[in-house]
């Protein structure tokens, strides 16, 4: 997957609504309160335990837009692995600002370092199959595109985006069209030449009628691992191939050494936990 | 903490963003395909593994802003305990509506689910001492009030919402007032009277010299049982004793033990783990 | 295409944004000093020349945001053909509201129910050929979603919805990566297993080139019938023959009788006139 | 008509609106898959047919969002006729960013060329008399400020900017009213002195009523030649003479010619194509 | 001026805007905390001075923003004046929602009213002359339609509403221009049939200058009584004679009776005072 | 108070929205008109009557998102005391940019400057005594922030914010627990440790009751000399006494000499006029 910057355009928006949430209707009363106006500092975002980072851009954006005077200077650009104490990033300019915008860049920064490390562990557990580890629609509201991103950072692919960028017929669009091939063809009937159709299947001969019928991608849900490598066979690359259903960092290889092109996991944007960075004022740096 | 509902017209806005996040420009591409319009369906919403539930108005709001002819009973309202298996909402109506609101009703209840859930768990392992749970700002941007909500409906307490409805002296701050002495004499000057004020001490000299100034709560962080509980001799109840630093369900007790009033977990809202709530489609439900 | 209807929420923002657009800071002068708060009335929408019904969904929401007392039947739903004269809703309710609303009302009407008639004359001028008609990224800025939504109503197809949800390779893209092999295959590496790709070719020789590299889809662009015969040939069914370039109506049949897969019209979104629909109201109606 | 440029306040609301609208939640896919980062490009904005320029400002915004380090030279200026091949713009700056906003530029570009080019075009077609060119309150929902631009630009005036800035006294106000006389009498009672007030009338006797009443102007809708010419002779310079209804460059050197002050049509807005205008890379810009 | 009331769709932004600035983060703390869920209670909108009442619309709407079930029943609609102990209206419904909304209801409310109470008085100090009593520009960031809709309710007319729906040619646009000819002739060539046009002008030459270019007003500027008649008797009915210039409560009365056609008080919007208007619950009502 | 400045991010929006409400659909049609685009002017924001400076953040802004050009010196900085005639900022740059925000600038400042002014003559007029003069949350709808922080400027304090940033109990609070000890026993249990409560009292005995329960604060609403000097006994500095109700310049020094610590004014966010400043054209400096 590319992992090329979000537009500034598309995260200002919800930096921006950070910002203002944590500012509130007072702004930040403890800095404006002890912390001279003209004070400078420095400061370093640092790495306290091993992982991959992922959301600078929101993150020193969250500085700019509280003081375009604040200049960053990267060290460990997004994608870098890091390791417990690595800098990450110097920060310099008006203390005040440096203090109201640190939180909230945190924020941005250890959620998506965190998404992405967890990404990144998936990735190598299963390196050496042909299985590449996909992300799902199952996001914090509102924070869907910076996820994504972040599992791109971490080596990840991307699942649809939503609802509206591929065809995902899951059991009960089944029950509801009456059998896997009726929902296939007035799927195919409905949709334009550049959207993919995938088909949820529990049972092999459920994959039998997709791929009699012809789809894109089969979603193969909760199967172990004998039956993932007997489905691969009959599949026989006629369509992708993705497990699906809970899979952990702990089962993943073995899923993944089924043959299967993608396993797709829920939890690397719903709960995988963030990763602990934080933000050094250098010794002295306050001045 | 009050677990009063949070009125429909904050929750309103970030449930429709998260719906138009989903269905993008083109809306639910394979229900539309799929599933004939006039379909009514039943379904449940069931708790697969143990926890509190949490969300359950911004769940069932995304389905009714979707058709407003879904109707839901609800089983286990916000704050009960639930079994794996157990069914907390049932709901009915047209059958593309639900399959379309599905997943965002999920991501809000599963979320605030887990994180109701954590904080249970950690009130649990500290029932006994004097000792409230309480939340942090290290949140997720845009849904801190949701967030906040989840950790009250756990039986937490509320740490600050934002930079302005209390005072927090950090260390930078005191750094750069150059003595905690200072800093508080500022900080009281500044405020009005329904401020609270707290400074964070990382030693018992600081501990010392906040007392001497007076403060409403001391924030001591990262500091061992044995120090803590020397704090809290120190302190006699002058002022809010609360600990924090990197406090997991593991360490609580040993820290609940010390005496202090308050541990504040950061980790309740940047990386509880979703609690796992499914959608089950009743058998013959949809017809 | 499926037709199924927007959610409402999709189209409630735009239908708002236009009624605020229409009020101003004063609201309806003329209607507010005029008419009577209580006078009731009856309208017609009527089409004043024949085509396709499209956007009744935002045309009756505007009347009903204006006033929820107002109530509308509907003859001919989107989709409908209809000819001079025929009746497509009757509407009742407060005059006033009917008055405020109906310019934005007959806007959206006119306005998609335009787009949907001209998608449905190409749709018949290639009728008995192979071809689907297909818009493109041609749209008016905020209307996508709409003016998409009005090409399916017409029998049309839909391209992309957005740079995200397909890759499609132009010429410049080529330029940069060098060849047409090279970019496809940085793009395959880059992307989701459900995101089709597509590239444009000027020529029969970076058709092959395409080919062989294989993609989802191929735009053929500005070819003439002629070369058109000879690309759907190369391609054999290998990919999705896309004719793309000023096609109008006088010039889709011959273009689609070259058996390509799928005309794509920009005009369709960027330059279809509106359909004349008027609302006319009943005689005696205003009471 | 002033064609002074509109505040980039103004337009800075729907240029993002409309870039965020083809960003989708991932972003420019291919060109981030196949361009590289460092790559830069010139490019220039040609006219592909004869017409009126206009939009210049959105479409150069639309760059600038996406990067602000692409810079452009406009040779052609807002208001200028152009020819088939005539350069309008240069433009220069980083490739991924140009490829990525080219669309949602061209977009606002010749949709506003296209109704200055069409309003240019029915201004020539009066020229010689004494009638000026209006546009209605049929326009796109959300671009109105914008088309009506567009329409100053193209020589043409602005009727009213929605319900809030004048009254026109429309068929039904006057039956709800009762008479002309009753409906202007109740209008003006209600306005400010700084509104003014139109009627409109389809017959000469309500045409006498309403400048026995007293109006700023009167719309003469759907009228002949030869009644317009004594509509024009009855009024004597007493009040604005416009005539309306479905106006085309064909018919409109007729109505113009009967003396009236202004015709009024509607198909500038709600019906011109655009303007063709393509974005043409240099030969070996993209270095 | 008519006094219909706003639609709906324009006060409901600014309602909900000031429900959540009130709500912040977390809701109600007290009423949470205090009030059981359950409870009802009655109480009413009472006036604690004469005035006028204006705003009950989105004052009623905050109650039913925060709670659908709180009815309320009008005692005093807008435009009707009250005494001291008057009912406006009484409310009923859950006590939570009640007390919640209470402070944004009256803000609303005592703003409006105070607005139309300030109106009402100039208009009755200036009764049985020719002038009318009209707003200005000076309104508060946001506020616009409300507060002249407050003026209308009062009895006052609306001067413009914006920069834009009509010509007001101040000192400084006569300086640029030259003359007061040269800017007469300016903007009568820019602008649309419906648009008015006002001159400012400080001195009887002026006044000759610009009624010999002819004008449809004149807004004669901090000129003292004498002068003012001399100007009335040169304007002599050509256009509107505007009174401007820090006119008061005090000083209408003589500026109106010099036979001007309007005096505007930018004071109504400015500065006038809230009309103090409090909630009584009733005696029992709580329950 | 800190005197702070308000973060940009928090101000612009509001900037914005007011800007946009003036320009209206068309934009500035009188200084488009009749002044050139080259012209540059000068100009300076001119006290002409005396008070306290609040607002120039705002108001510069304003001018800056017309503009970017304009630039500004500023003379007296917020908080400033200013007499009649006095500069506060001088400001140069295109004279169109200048004329079109010129109105919106002087909204923001005028009013703010009035609430600043206003302020600081009460906290001049109780100078002596212990009282610090407070606002309450009687605030314009979207003002809150801003009227706050010209209070804090003004050297006044400011009450709570919103709902959610302390416990208030008010009267009908206290009937609806049953008792003053009731409600304070609610509120406690109810919130984090950051938040502060304070219970109005209408009666010596009521306010027994509360210091019996223990509060932060007491509320003494409406309560004569005499009786507070009573109640500032009672309590003897066990809690904040606040006085309340009506406290206007005149009667707020005996308040204050009762020796309350605090006396909350509403009149100064709700009912303060605006301070008179204007926009002085420098002679000659249109040019």
């Amino acid at each position: 997957m590319s992992i090329g910057p979000l537009p500034v355009i598309m995260i200002e928006p919800i930096v921006r609504a950070a910002l203002l949430e944590d500012l509130g209707r007072a702004g930040d009363l403890s800095t404006d309160a002890v912390v001279p106006a003209g004070l400078r500092a420095e400061a370093a975002l640092v790495a306290r335990e091993p992982g991959v980072v992922a959301g600078l851009d929101p993150a020193l954006l969250a500085l700019r837009l509280i003081d375009p005077a604040i200049e960053a200077e990267i060290a460990r650009p997004d994608g870098d692995p890091v390791l417990s104490g690595d800098v990450i990033a110097t920060i310099a300019g008006p203390a005040r600002g440096m203090l109201t915008a640190e939180r909230v860049a945190l924020n941005f920064l250890c959620h998506l370092s965190g998404i992405a490390s967890a990404t990144a562990a998936i990735v190598d557990a299963v390196r050496g199959t042909r299985a590449r580890v996909s992300c799902t629609r199952k996001t914090r509201p509102g924070l869907r595109a910076l996820q994504k991103y972040a599992v791109r950072v971490g080596g990840g692919a991307n699942h649809r985006f939503g609802l509206d960028d591929a065809i995902l017929i899951k059991d009960n669009h089944i029950a509801a069209a009456g059998s896997v091939a009726a929902a296939i063809e007035r799927a195919r009937r409905a949709t334009g030449h550049l959207v993919k159709l995938e088909v949820e299947v529990d049972t092999l001969s459920q994959l039998a009628e997709a791929l009699a019928a012809g789809v894109d991608a089969v979603l193969l849900d909760n199967m172990a691992a004998a039956e993932l490598r007997r489905a691969v066979t009959m599949i026989a690359g006629r369509a992708i191939a993705e497990a699906s259903g809970r899979i952990t960092p702990t089962t993943a290889p073995e899923i993944a050494a089924t043959g299967v092109d993608l396993i797709s996991v829920g939890w690397l944007t719903h709960s995988a936990a963030s990763l602990d960075i934080g933000l050094d004022w250098r010794v002295g740096a306050v001045r």
